[in-house]
């Protein structure tokens, strides 16, 4: 199998699973408990935190069920703590965000949405007015790091900078679900208040997420009995899945720009042999600031699913979106390219095609040999 | 090591542990994804879904993080559907329960708590009366099956037809994250709306637990985006754990009576050697009706925390309560002594005892041994 969907959702990393077959040998202990045991799977805990925390510029960390919780944690949370009432969004954010932010209104909460341009880029003149039309009355922004179906990476600091001076006290959270660990992610550096990140994006285990936080506007808990997690988030801990996540994370960020540019070598590769082999093909992104292991294409002609389809036949799996906007996927299409303003007949021919440390040339081989016979049969029956 | 600690947390299940090992190698899928490799994913989580829905005769199933994470959502979820705001829940509950319900205060909801009795068994009267006084206002009432602390068992279908009769729109919720696979919990004939269950307490792995629902009187989500588990808690699905946790029940359910005896038959002699070795010993909790794992004992003229020091350098891991309230443990006691009214005497030397799948007659035979001289020895250096 060729497994180039690595933005929906990652292979485990094999040393990973491996640690997580013999973890549960001796880190099985509730970490509440008096005992060695138990003080050793808090230990264990606490190592997590911290390896996490250090490489994401962060003074705290809470462990959640995963990234859509951590996302949930930081717009309920914060919102929560505030009178303020206001949320600003990016228009081609994670559905984590923007259903988060729709839900909010039915308590009273009012959402914005900052554009983005047809590469998927903040328009930072609108998102500079929006912030200072709106500034005494928003309680939380979010920012999408890297864009999980363009790639498109936003200007966080200057957009963090933009919200500090006119609205010092809103609460800054960055999802940087698909970014953390292929490109530097530091909370600190940013000047965010919280940052979401996910194991299985980054070739760890599923049910394990993050919220890294700041010293200030921290998040009220969303998740109340028995105190774990500093209060933020009870319940046990998963302490094998922590220590995974720690150490996908290690793994990749330890050789960031050796395994990072290894993935954009393939990603680059595939981009160009594609282009030079197929017509009418666009990128439905930014071919500057994107994330590098994600190529969003628009093809011309074709239907996206009968491509994806079709490739899967080869043993090639790609994706024509977000998994989790995939409910709505066929019936109104991609939020993120109607943002973009892309045509519909680049969107209804899109594939969004993403890479991972396991990926390798072979991947790519068969992908630039399969996909442009794949569309000139689709063209030609169309025809 | 002789482990007697499982309602704080539990062993994996060997065949549950060569799961986890296996189970990345074909459920890693996005169960959102189109691919095969999702509907694999997907369709292993829905078996799951309804292994578990049968063993709880439950209509749905939502998958969460964990025990804590259901009961959050089954009190939070309830409340946002309704305008009614009183909270009825048990003065001896789990924290989980108790501090959700403090913290829903905050929002404008009233906590009642209903009494238990010396034994820890609900006071059916006071509960009644308390039903009819608030019937109107009730929005949620919430049982604990089995304590954790002193493992009495609740009266839940008689309960649930009280609420029935007097308020029978509340939404009711079921705590069995203990009973669950050791004592039938079954949510149809219980008459209940929700019941929380979780993994790691009946030797599956931690951060997976489930609200089980029935047919009406459904929780609102707690968790939005991308509407996985049918919008009631959303982020990318941990299949693997969510198998494993089915896995862990069946393997516990299937065969019931004789799993549940051997545990029942460890704990029954642990409890008469030590009663027939030590002097000022007595049972925390119900004789009668009880969880079969649970021994929760006072002993007098010592302090519980030094015997579980010394038990612990003898291999023998015990608690002195719950781990989940080990917080508040030092300094206020335990919330459900006080709850029973115990005297200090005796609540100042409680130990729990709790037993599990993979305890064997050694354990015991380390423990009757073990055990009656500590506390001869403890009570020698006080005297």
């Amino acid at each position: 199998m060729h497994y180039l969907d690595n933005a929906a959702t990652t292979p485990l990393d094999p040393s990973v699973r491996g640690f997580l077959a013999e973890g549960y040998a001796d880190l099985w202990g509730n970490p509440s408990s008096d005992s060695e045991l138990g003080r050793n799977a808090k230990r264990a805990l606490e190592v997590a935190r911290d390896l996490l925390c250090g490489m994401l510029g962060a003074r705290e960390l809470v462990f959640c069920g995963g990234g859509t919780e951590a996302t949930n944690l930081a717009l309920r949370g914060s919102l929560a703590r505030d009178s303020r009432r206001t949320i600003l969004v990016g228009a081609a954010d994670h559905p984590a965000v923007l259903e988060t932010a729709a839900d909010l209104e039915h308590e009273g909460h009012t959402t914005i949405r900052y554009p983005v341009g047809s590469q998927g880029r903040v328009r930072l003149d609108e998102f500079a007015r929006l912030v200072e039309e709106h500034a005494s009355s928003i309680g939380v922004v979010s920012i999408l790091h890297g864009n999980n179906e363009n790639g498109t990476l936003a200007p966080v600091e200057s957009m963090i900078s933009t919200v500090r001076r006119h609205a010092p006290d809103a609460h800054v959270h960055v999802d940087a679900v698909q970014s953390f660990a292929k490109i530097a992610v530091d909370l600190d550096r940013f000047g965010a208040d919280s940052v979401t990140i996910a194991a299985h994006k980054i070739h760890g285990p599923k049910g394990i997420g993050a919220l890294a936080l700041g010293d200030v506007r921290r998040p009220r808990t969303q998740c109340t009995g028995g105190g774990q997690e500093r209060g933020l988030r009870c319940g046990t801990e998963d302490v094998v899945s922590a220590r995974a996540f720690a150490l996908a994370a290690e793994h990749w960020i330890s050789r960031q720009a050796e395994e990072t540019g290894r993935v954009r070598a393939l990603r680059d590769r595939a981009e160009r042999d594609l282009f030079a082999a197929i017509d009418g093909i666009e990128l439905l992104g930014d071919s500057e600031t994107r994330l590098p292991h994600l190529l969003p294409l628009g093809i011309r002609g074709v239907r996206g699913s009968m491509v994806r389809e079709r490739l899967e036949t080869h043993g090639i799996l790609v994706s024509t979106g977000s998994a989790c906007a995939s409910e709505h996927r066929e019936t109104r299409g991609s939020h993120v390219h109607r943002a973009m303003g892309v045509v519909s007949a680049l969107a209804d021919g899109a594939l969004r095609i993403s890479f991972g440390r396991f990926n390798e040339e072979a991947d790519v081989d068969a992908l630039v040999q399969v996909l442009p016979r794949i569309v000139a049969e689709l063209r030609e029956t169309a025809a």
